[in-house]
């Protein structure tokens, strides 16, 4: 089961034998490649989702859902290389009287990087797994991808991989397009192996640091497109807290706790004001009203033993800071139930330790600061994020808080919760460090073109260019053309 | 002259507190301040150039030429902000019906990173120097920069610090957006220092791979756009060897020859067919021509000494090597005269090391192959390359070629010379390592992308959403709206 070195080093071979047959056929043949595989995931929905209850603990409903956003994901992506968009073609005529002196002609495309390794998490045993939204940019921008399978889920890995795999023979790609490795020594080697052109990882913040070093030391080094740890703050105004403080509290109950609180855009931190703004309305219990929010929430067991772990840990660590006390205390059953525990921004700010310990799990932070507090120059303790949420009124001036959570994060959510990363064209999802390790996208279509780098083609005559750069633009995809971005409608409009 | 961690420091918090005034400014407002430093230089061109002359022995037209060329650079980027091409605008309404289930209004913008350290390189003194291609784009992008000055022209440096800086206040830009430091320790502060969220590099392999692992193992990472070493070889077909040997040849040894070879861009090896080949039309003596075709090239001193000292180890290196011969004999005047060494293909493919060994200046190796040679096998030796050069004839088949030299390089030439890197929309100046340490170019409009990074906006009010962003879009920029890209035209046009 677990791969040797000399395995994994066999596997990128042959992905790079692969990836030199691919690289260059047309979109239209790379989609007919993917969408073999996004119709084989959805037949094999029921062995699938049944594999994943089995090893993960998550629900039927929640599987599903996630298997389906998979294979959305899929064709989105399938739309987006027939486009062309990935390719940001961009022809300059050869000009006599370019502004800096005559210019040649020059056209330039973005190429796959070839081989690609991809970490699964283990969180998501669909949407960041086997064929989850690194695979599918990397085979989008044409790829060929080695998946270390998360051992969380390991045999829905494996079987994951086997469909894949098959579903590309029948379609017609090359053998070795798509291969999975199982073992951390297999995974070094995949970091370190000098064919191995980029790396997407999904994980935590110690483990991806450890790779994203790796992969920065070999003697070529590589990008290394690293999802980490977030704590995803949230902060309500005064305002916003006598308006609707129910509300928020009920909102927030339901983000922290989905999926047992096991997603990176978590909100792990909720910053409200103290008792005093309470009082306009008479002072609240919050303890206990979150307490009673929770008390419905369904539990179930954690990922794994080592998830529990490293929760009991972090949830241990957060505990016994000074200034943090318990304001809802879960517990330790098989299946825990959610834990609030509560601090004030003047602890925060004389130890922001609070502010970097992610908790991953049912567990979180709330923040109580004084009014008239400055919540910009809070946040500012704050490191990178992924998400950053305000909860406000639609007329408050909020700018000087916004303006520090947008130095710090890649989602800005307004009045909504972070939790549910729709994939879509104008989705981020990825902040400054150590939320990720680049200023990319794992999610919707901007994250294929991490797996893509900028060719220039100088002086060459027509027939000696590639597709994408022809003149006669046979593959129909949106260009810019002497600086004026041209449809590939527009060029089917003159036929 | 030579700054103190503490004054570098002082410069890096100003341009911090620059930048937060300056990162939202409209692309007209700052395509304003960028206006205003171009024509600053245009008129101070005398002065400047005279410096110039003084420090680099670089003659007076390329120093005009080069400095013509930074300006329209500057102007370039401000018709591209304008445009918001930078911006990558992406807007994707609230739709309840999308196929993985409803979605949220998110949209997404790039931001500039933040305060951007840029290192000036020995060989441009103004292309790519204070005011050069990584300077002008990170200014573009809304960052505000740290430049350190190459101290192989630092007069130059300083006096046009001065004028970048007046005309900035002059054009109302906040003080401190710009600022130029000096030496070795400052740049170390300036790699490090936590408020620096990216590094624009060009110079040695050696020093910038010392920045690369610098930058990466900061607690918190940052991107270290780098443009190291580069021989951009040349493969001349038996073909185009028969047809136009002696146009070839010519070619050749002006590109090589050309500002004293001190080009990332010189072409640093040339293949060419054994005198089996030749023999077609005659034997020709190669030696005998090349030095005729450099005879009569000018010749000036190099850079500065310790370039100078540079090219002679390295030419020792490579004329030392076993089965190297010397075609043209240089010499060791003060204005050296150019070297070319010869070696064959097969000597190549015992020792590879020969191609990896760049010569700073006015040297370069011719490699002979024998009939019949596959010059894809040979081309696999090479590491990664800013430019690959095919000559051949029009209609012959050099695919395979082709498909080797585009996974090594950034840029490929057909029948033309890499020497003379055009500022345009598709240029790439960039390659695999050790030609770049990115995926990304530093010439050209897509250089400023390397500065910004996405911010996704979920579920905000319009009259909370950035300009870019919103539905009247008030910058009249080009954006992505549910999925389709509409010009800024079509948006006018309604009015």
């Amino acid at each position: 089961m677990i791969d040797t070195p000399e395995g994994t080093n066999n596997y990128i071979n042959l992905a790079q034998r692969a990836y030199e047959q691919a690289k260059d056929v047309s979109p239209r043949t790379r989609a007919g490649w993917l969408e073999e595989v996004a119709s084989t995931l959805e037949t094999a929905a029921d062995e699938l989702v049944l594999l994943a209850r089995q090893e993960t603990h998550l629900d039927d409903g929640r599987l599903r859902f996630e298997l389906r956003r998979s294979v959305f994901q899929l064709r989105l992506f399938i739309d987006e290389i027939i486009q062309g968009e990935h390719l940001d073609a961009t022809i300059d005529h050869a000009d006599p009287s370019w502004g800096m002196g005559p210019r040649p002609d020059i056209r330039r495309v973005a190429v796959p990087l070839g081989v690609v390794g991809v970490f699964g998490a283990s969180n998501f045993p669909f949407a960041f797994s086997v064929m989850g939204g690194d695979s599918a940019s990397a085979l989008a921008a044409g790829c060929a991808v080695v998946h270390k399978i998360h051992e969380g889920h390991l045999q829905l890995g494996l079987r994951t991989g086997v469909l894949v795999q098959e579903a590309l023979t029948r379609a017609g790609a090359p053998h070795g397009l798509f291969g999975t490795i199982v073992g951390r020594e297999a995974a070094e080697t995949l970091v370190d192996h000098p064919l191995v052109k980029a790396i997407g990882f999904t994980g935590s913040t110690a483990g991806g640091r450890a790779l994203f070093d790796r992969a920065s030391r070999r003697s070529t080094p590589i990008p290394f497109y690293g999802e980490l740890g977030s704590i995803n703050p949230v902060f309500v105004t005064e305002r916003a807290w006598r308006a609707r403080r129910g509300e928020i509290l009920s909102g927030y109950a339901s983000s922290f706790t989905m999926g047992m609180g096991q997603f990176c855009t978590k909100p792990g931190l909720l910053f409200v004001p103290t008792d005093d703004v309470d009082d306009v309305d008479g002072p609240i219990d919050l303890a206990e009203v979150l307490r009673r929010e929770l008390e419905g929430k369904q539990v179930t067991q954690l990922l794994s033993p080592k998830l529990r772990a490293g929760f009991e840990e972090s949830l241990q660590a957060v505990r016994s800071m000074p200034g943090v006390a318990v304001l809802v205390p879960g517990d330790n059953a098989e299946a825990p139930r959610p834990t609030v525990l509560g601090t004030t921004a003047e602890d925060v700010r004389q130890r922001p330790g609070i502010l970097e310990q992610e908790m991953f799990g049912p567990a979180t932070v709330v923040i109580r600061y004084r009014p008239d507090t400055d919540l910009a120059e809070l946040a500012a303790l704050l490191e990178g994020q992924l998400t950053a949420t305000v909860q406000a009124e639609p007329d408050e001036d909020v700018s000087d808080l916004l303006a520090v959570l947008r130095e710090r994060s890649g989602r800005l959510l307004w009045n909504a919760w972070p939790t549910g990363v729709t994939v879509t064209y104008a989705q981020q999802h990825g902040g400054p460090y150590p939320a990720t390790t680049a200023t990319t996208t794992s999610v919707g279509t901007a994250a294929i073109g991490r797996f893509l780098r900028p060719v220039a083609y100088d002086s060459f005559p027509e027939e000696q260019l590639p597709e994408p750069l022809r003149d006669d633009n046979p593959w129909r995809i949106r260009r810019r053309v002497d600086g004026i971005w041209e449809s590939a409608g527009k060029e089917e409009e003159k036929e």
